[in-house]
């Protein structure tokens, strides 16, 4: 079951292709009696969706939800609840070339080779960041839910190429003025304008960048995960990792933190309004896999987009040659921005499983 | 089952606490007829012991594992494998005030949380680094497996703090010179015995440094993993931050990829041998989640040993207040030559049951 | 993620309430490549589908299912297959006063229980038998993918009430003329046409009545399975424990066979065609819960249909007080006939997975 | 993870074969802090162990278990429990030849198949009831914790061969003189007598017998267990076909409820002490999957034994001619009375699951 994030009680799976009449998820294990907030969740969606700036593309898609099962009189009644996008653009013909020539960094050749050549290429099939709408619905119910149990997330940009934003910290992560901007969150508006110059300069010249987007889940009680294999650093790895173009994960203070010494590293205990809290955040709310009551703290690397205009070198899986590529049509130059709430969403879905 | 690596056919479910009478694995779902090359086994566990070299903790541990069930004349059998090793060193009882006053950045505060107090605090119980014995068992008979299928792992300590190896590429990963030191392995002798130095100025202060591991499995087929949240990177991921340290994950480029121009992260594809290959392995051997056919590459972020032998500001449980708390005994100043075994273990169970 | 059927490589959610929107199912994990046989399936489904006979309700459903994802050039393409069937009868209102009083041996109590009554009491919400529907389609595209590999499924109606048919032998298994009737399959047309008359009866008493079916699955290779709980029993016996109303699975000679000794009832080796084969199947296909290349033949006990035209005795669950309830409307009579290819399509799926 | 009862939160993982050096299971997700009553822990194991009575094997098995692993000062302390038995009879070599002329009815061939022939033949292998021996510790375990939570485990044979005892029912069910005799629990004792005698005379003749365990589960509350596929009835079906010989699993009226009406076979609901009840427990207290709050009641099936001292046709798996067996040595002519603890054990672990 590939496309599900499986939880111990919630399950959230997708299905679809970028061209298949329509995508959608089956989300399990919701409580029931759960009024969904259709405005919120809308508004968390469109962060996500096709054509919000300059930079994303054009392709005209319908990212509105219909909920076909789960509900009665609005409310969740226990039955999974299952939406459906449709699809309103039809499958053009034209990709039964591009099928034998794989476009580099794409999942073309490798879904070629794993299904026997039967593989959707259109869009990307299966693989396309498309299939994260659904995810992204399912988020934004968990989102809700988790609120009414007094955990929020919340994430910002972390970095466009070269260009770094503040990063978080035990400060600014409860101050309410940052992410002013929905579909640029940033800490600091001046990072944010810069790093959208950086993405024009990649559009201009018909290549792409990617960027980092950093995320914390705040409010969550200690003592959540469990030892090992599934502890909150697994889980949430684990599935962030399912979405498109992250090639990496790390928790507070991650791979930097492997270039200070212990005693910069350590995180000292000390007493909060009664609760036992850490002075700083390095540890990212997990030790030993388990949550410590601080703010959970990742960090997902998402590479440049693979899709650029500026012709590349393939292989025609035919003659076995190479061929030279050049990838039509209008992409994302950074997908960063748009990849924000899907992480959100995931981090939602696999916390939230943890307190039902 | 959080103790267990889960894969579709092969499990690996540790046991144990630091002071428990005994530690091990139940290994299920190995293929049948195998031998146990047990001097290579030996070979392996040994790069995880302690004592090998001046950093490590002069404890005395027994890490000779005793095969209590599923071999049949030495070959398995298609029951799992059992092992067990025992723990010489009796429970002392200097334990249980330390209970009261969590180490920083160790997992005794979220375990007392977790666990209502009953949490076994000696030696760290069942989140002690001496759990990955068993595991190194489990995947020394993996990597032999893996041999038989062509399959090959490789890995050396990439950084230590701030000083780094070379890096793998597409050369030296097939040169068999590198990694002459199985217990400190580095592609450059030079670096290598550079980052001893920065152990060793730790140590001598009283302090710790963490690193960087790096990972690379080779001879994978193309067209392995499953789409979205059951990818190899997904899965190796999951296991990898179960690995006590572990703060981060990230395949090929990884997070460097973030910085770089679509153009220049892309992996053009080219013929070699007949075969399908990329000239550069920037997506570390996984497109889509599946496996491309070329090596795959990963890092895994090892944070500074949190025990450290200076004074720090810790929390007593009961009175509520702040205690200064100072670790005695000896620990390692680093621990991330003994996790190579580890990080090399886990990738063979995980990549192993792909191939099952 | 209760309503799914989780296989190693193959799982089956189904979705819907039964009188949500739609119904329909999420298939992952089936071979790419594959051309569904509509015809075939249609064929299939129309054996569960109400209508087709006297004894079956009149109540209009459409049981066309709509393939929303999943295939390309109408072959599947490794994305998970979605069906939708989409309810035309429109919830009516008149369910909620029907909500404060259980039916007897319905899921109505249970279900407001477990969720705080926020359940879809409208025709059993997510327990309807309705949801069976999707649970055919894929079936049938498993039973169609096992045909080629040389697995086929067969299945009689064993007994209504205390009238049985013949049972299947390892003859009458191979004999193409039984189940000439695919909406009343018995091996023996009088043996039917009794049964026929025993529902005749229950219908005009305002009663039900339930039976057993006995399934077969031939042609599966010995060795498949695993011992202990994930044995080919384990896998079919929780999945057909799925379908509504069953509450009794048996495998071979079953429980009849604990008033047998020993030696009538094993089962003697012999060659036959070159292959070790037993003389009898008292063992029901598994030993050890691994098949033995032999028919695996199980029973699955259908309870009498709950919903009865007889006056009942149930409780107002907001007065705590008794009330009588009599259900109204049509209802099958018996369930039996039009759960046979459910209890095939369960099977299927429960097998395949041990195929791919 | 064959060997495994996996629940969402327990889990119990067996390990061993009939002669390998111990036997023993793996606990996990037991709640911290629980002191093991090791008095009812070993009077429990007892009525499993060999040798109580004259029907059961003189075989010199060790039940003692030792606890290696997941105690602090004698409490559960959130790690895993491991448990070891060792096997003091070693492996005699003499099995061997047998390995090629496998036991009827036995899993000799299915595991030959299974495992190229690589299987462990000695005294049934990793297939051996012996492996029961750890599932019983476990499920003690587990019952002694359900206990604490007001639920009880009750249960007896329900039948050797064809004489059959009283039936549970919700007023015997609540009588504590029943099961007067821990290893031969019957409801009468009178039938009891009569059951014993009808083994002696298998015993006599070298045959075997088989009979029906009736088990109980009382005091879970109403509304757990999911719908469809991880209902009540699925999971303790799926768990109890674990146990080896049992071939059939019913719940409540079970098969019998078949040939009822349903005007019968309902259950009407009434009011006792304030809480919705039903009058009679034709469900098993199960509906739509989902615990009703009434007795759980189910039945297995087991079969005779497969062992008997007549000689039996078999096939050389080498020349592939048929040949007669007589299996040496004694055996249980029937091992329902030691299969009544493992049942129980298995139901206790499978319901302590849905109540943590």
């Amino acid at each position: 079951m590939s496309s599900t994030i499986k939880g111990n009680k919630l399950t959230v799976s997708v299905y679809g292709q970028s061209h298949s009449p329509s995508i959608g998820a089956v989300i399990d294990g919701l409580p029931a009696g759960i009024e969904i907030d259709n405005d919120w969740v809308s508004a968390f969606m469109a962060r996500r969706a096709p054509g919000q700036n300059v930079f994303s593309t054009l392709r005209k898609e319908s990212d509105k939800p219909e909920i076909i099962s789960g509900l009665v009189d609005g409310k969740t009644c226990g039955a999974p609840v299952a939406i459906k996008i449709d699809n309103k653009n039809a499958r053009s013909e034209d990709y039964d070339e591009l099928k034998l020539v794989p476009r580099p960094s794409h999942s073309d050749y490798t879904a070629y080779v794993k299904y026997g050549g039967n593989n959707d290429i259109a869009g990307g099939g299966q693989f396309s960041g498309r299939l994260t709408a659904p995810l992204c619905f399912a988020g934004a119910v968990c989102i809700q839910i988790l609120k009414s149990k007094g955990v929020t997330i919340k994430s910002h940009i972390y970095s466009i190429k070269d260009t770094f934003d503040e990063p978080f910290d035990l400060e600014n992560l409860y101050d309410d003025e940052i992410q002013y901007d929905p579909f640029f969150p940033t800490v600091s508006r001046f990072k944010g304008d810069r790093m959208k110059q950086v993405i024009e300069i990649a559009m201009e010249n018909n290549d792409s960048v990617g960027g980092i987007i950093e995320c914390a889940v705040l409010g969550m009680p200690a003592g959540l995960g469990e030892p090992m294999f599934d502890g909150i650093e697994n889980l949430i790895a684990k599935n962030i990792f399912g979405i498109p173009a992250v090639k990496g994960v790390e928790f507070g203070s991650g791979f930097a933190g492997t270039e200070k010494y212990g005693s910069q590293n350590n995180d000292p205990f000390t007493v909060k309004d009664g609760k036992v809290v850490t002075v700083t955040d390095n540890h990212g709310g997990a030790l030993g896999g388990i949550t410590s009551g601080m703010p959970i703290i990742f960090r997902a690397a998402v590479k440049p987009t693979a899709s650029i205009g500026i012709p590349q070198t393939s292989v025609n899986l035919k003659t076995m040659k190479e061929e030279e590529i050049t990838i039509h049509g209008r992409h994302d130059p950074c997908i960063v921005p748009r990849a924000v709430p899907v992480v959100e969403a995931v981090a939602a879905i696999t916390v939230l499983d943890l307190l039902l």
